[in-house]
């Protein structure tokens, strides 16, 4: 496995492998949910790149850039055991030199859920992104549906700018006990971390009602708003209910949607999703 | 010579291409200057990509995008002449699908000269380049120094985003009484043909009072002004002296300058620059 700090580096690595070539852009403190990742490529693509870089433009000024944690030793043994081929670690003043001022937006498709409470935090994704695009010059891209809305906006972004590149979203990896895996669960007092199952009960307690044959968008976000609002250490954000493509908020019955949550458990926020389909 | 207007036929078509692959963006309705990029790209590069797209989003609203000038069929001949590899004529309903909403923007660089007359017009500009870019992955790009901000725009946003392309500059061709050519000289009557050799002369009486000793950027700008307001048919629109790289304008003194000017000749605006720089 190769470890490469330098864009010049990679650049000229990238030229000789063989593609398919897959990628996994991270920002490091990798879990099971990232090496997921790491397995599908591995399993569709002669090569896979993985980048670590913590991209300070997709943090707002009161967020948690500088406490996000970070342990690039442990990241690298983990990615050497899933066969991972080439660690790109960029350094954040090549990334974004003195004048740096091009930005890749995407507009609608950011404007809700994350987009509406974290100004400027897709701008700093779709950048990014395009940037590693850019150098990588994959074949395949891998993201997480945790961060559902990332996902469809880098699906947007990739369509829009004719990149050459499949977007694969794989599943959300969940701990036993339903908590999906996320580099911020590090943050949770062990009090919290129980609390924090609540997002993935509210998820399934809105699926469960769901599946019972009530289809009404407001009966399913009144539920999950009911389930966190019983816990005590958790304060629900927002829940959305939305169409999967537009992201648009559905009113009434529904076939189809992504149901989204934010809540704060203690200081740290947190989000999960699952999608809502009608069965034939 | 092969001609395709289908995006993944031209992706298809670019795997199999021997590299250095070098790439001419244009607009079409082809000049001499388009040409002399054709032939430095074959100088350079194995293969050459010549796209021929009148990109809407780089109009504004009460700019020429209807009366561009078209003429494919001369276009791909004279691109045939000059040894062209690979044509490609996008659709604009393939470059801008439904929903499409996704642009790459350069901030300070565009803002003055071009950027502060012609709102959008270079967000149009870098975000079809992107996807032409994205498309073509060349190694080598060709820009006129007619354009000198767009050329100026373009290898910041390349720089920016990490393209592994080289962005080569090549000088601006003339007609034999100095006019620069462009596409849009076709708008001329050929009294405003006549008088449109004054963007040149002004530049060069500049040039003339520069080498003579005069550095002074005030100076510089008004024996320009003075040079355009002597031609009746011609109005200026402005005349900027530069620092070539910041584009901001010099005051007193300087040593090397983009001087840039934009001028109505009738109904058609027309720009030209010279570089002006102190000898050792």
């Amino acid at each position: 496995m190769k470890i490469i700090t330098n864009l010049s580096e990679l650049i000229e690595i990238r030229k000789n492998l063989s593609e398919p070539v897959g990628f996994v852009p991270t920002m490091g403190y990798l879990h099971e949910g990232h090496l997921s990742l790491v397995r599908q490529a591995k399993q569709d693509c002669n090569n896979v790149i993985v980048s670590i870089f913590v991209n300070p433009t997709q943090f707002g000024p009161n967020e948690d850039l500088n406490s996000y944690p970070r342990d690039l030793e442990r990241d690298c043994s983990l990615l050497r055991e899933v066969g991972t081929d080439v660690v790109w670690i960029p350094e954040t003043n090549e990334m974004y030199p003195e004048n740096f001022q091009t930005w890749v937006i995407v507009n609608n498709l950011t404007k809700p859920l994350e987009g509406a409470r974290r100004p400027d935090h897709f701008r700093g994704v779709t950048t990014i992104v395009a940037k590693l695009f850019n150098a990588v010059q994959p074949n395949k891209a891998y993201f997480g549906q945790k961060d559902a809305q990332q996902a469809i906006v880098i699906k947007r972004m990739v369509k829009d700018l004719n990149y050459p590149i499949d977007i694969v979203v794989c599943p959300i990896v969940r701990e036993p006990d339903g908590l999906a895996m996320s580099s911020r669960n590090t943050y949770l007092s062990e009090d919290e971390r129980n609390a924090a199952t609540v997002l993935y009960r509210g998820l399934n307690a809105a699926k469960d009602l769901f599946e019972r044959g009530v289809h009404d968008a407001d009966k399913i976000r009144t539920i999950v708003r009911k389930t966190i609002e019983a816990e005590p250490l958790a304060k629900l954000q927002y829940v959305s209910c939305a169409d999967p493509h537009t992201l648009e908020e559905l009113v009434g019955e529904f076939s189809q949607s992504l149901l989204s949550i934010a809540v704060f458990v203690g200081k740290t926020r947190l989000i999960d999703n699952i999608v809502l389909q009608k069965k034939n």
